[in-house]
């Protein structure tokens, strides 16, 4: 139904091919014309690179359910070049995923091409949307991963696409990151909530290949309890749609504390000394 | 002049042999006692991205200044296994840096590895330091880059990672990201600043190949002016050695705006109907 011919640019970071790009594009096409424009191969964990250094290949998918383009490159990439070469007017919504996994704490967000897809967006000054997905542990890394809750998550996300295309990005939000838990019932409670800091323990193994040199093996054991009204809590805790908004503001506040570092610094810079001590 | 021994990680996304990184650890070694874990090869541009699908090898740099570890991984990896397998304490502080090219802006920011570092410190808890250093465009991409001006950054590098070592990190900053221009004189002025949005225009280049298909490459044209107080305004017009504190924090607030939002979609999804129109 498109209302007003609205424009959503669809991406993701799992690929083209991903179910849950498509159960996304089949849910914004109900409230604005679609058009994809995703990476032509997983980019999990790209986070928010840009290719500059070598050129990049568009390719336009034939008989894709809608207009798709495949960019071999990143998240960020297609949104670059989606936005500035490939759409035929600025998109009034880029919405990523449905990303096989959720990207929740900042531990996930940091590294995650669904979440970066959307701050590269923001930006370049247009609304955005990251939805992701939990998977249970024993599909995370299958390939051609498909299950039936994308189409049930995919519902949701779509009534949140046509919310804020009617209604604009909340205030005080430049971006929406959504998560799913990995059942999501026909009328699922929503959150709305703060990034928690951490998902997982910090690990690393050490063990020695057939040739007795040690290698290293980083992984996470996921943690079981997370600050209150933290999308972490809503998702993994308490089974709901966490809705999340993202401000581009890293910045701390110019406390006392910091003029003070500056003074000292530049104080001893002047007397010739790296290190005062005062 | 190990003050009770505290103990500084340093580490960079350039390798374990860019002269930024050694400069940087000759500094810090003046204040604490310094163990370098960095990559075993650039690793620019890889944002936090951590390596879970593969081991990774921690080699021993002989004849080193340092004692130094390389990593085949990047940034956010060494900070990993350096905490939690090479160092054989918690560090008071990590330093990260000091790299080819300043880190201002959000679009240099997310994509950057060495504020990565800091930042996966910051969310293991561990203060953290990065240092970035402008570079004229024509040395920007050049192997083997070197410059003297790397040991006069380092001098001031030096005067905050000691004053933070005696004072704490500022209060209201996990992390601080320090940028300096391409020259830096003996007494420069620092700024305490913010991040700004963004430093280049966002630009793609179409050209055919020799095939006759084309190709697209990413590139963007530095901008000349930036918001007041901000790093990028700092570094490149103002020419003063850019501070910013960073916190975890991307959280926007949990507006009426949002409320609104969360009320229709819900009310939508009982009503079995992702797009209510109200």
């Amino acid at each position: 139904m498109p209302a007003g011919k609205d424009l959503v640019m669809v991406t993701n970071d799992d690929g083209v091919h991903s179910e849950g790009l498509v159960e996304l594009a089949r849910a914004a096409s109900k409230h604005a014309e679609v058009v994809v424009v995703a990476p032509d191969s997983p980019q999990s964990a790209t986070a928010l690179s840009l290719t500059f250094h070598k050129p990049l290949r568009v390719s336009k998918l034939k008989g894709a359910e809608f207009e798709t383009y495949a960019v071999s490159g990143t998240p960020g990439d297609c949104v670059m070049i989606g936005v500035n070469k490939i759409l035929r007017r600025r998109p009034k919504l880029v919405a990523s995923g449905i990303n096989i996994g959720d990207n929740d704490t900042y531990q996930d967000i940091l590294a995650s091409g669904t979440v970066a897809a959307a701050l590269e967006s923001a930006i370049a000054g247009i609304p955005a949307i990251a939805f992701s997905m939990e998977v249970e542990e024993e599909f995370l890394f299958s390939v051609g991963y498909s299950s039936p809750d994308f189409a049930k998550a995919a519902r949701v996300a779509g009534g949140i696409v046509g919310d804020v295309l009617r209604h604009g990005m909340p205030e005080g939000a430049e971006a929406l990151n959504v998560n799913f838990p990995a059942k999501v019932g026909p009328s699922p409670r929503m959150a709305l909530t703060a990034v928690a800091r951490r998902k997982y323990t910090d690990g690393v193994i050490v063990r020695k290949d057939p040739r007795g040199r040690p290698y290293y093996w980083l992984f996470g054991e996921k943690l079981s309890a997370f600050p209150s009204d933290t999308d972490a809590e809503a998702v993994l805790v308490n089974r709901e749609v966490s809705v999340t908004p993202i401000t581009l503001n890293f910045s701390g506040p110019i406390t006392r504390d910091l003029e003070g570092l500056k003074r000292r610094v530049e104080a001893g810079l002047r007397q010739g000394d790296a290190a005062p001590h005062e």
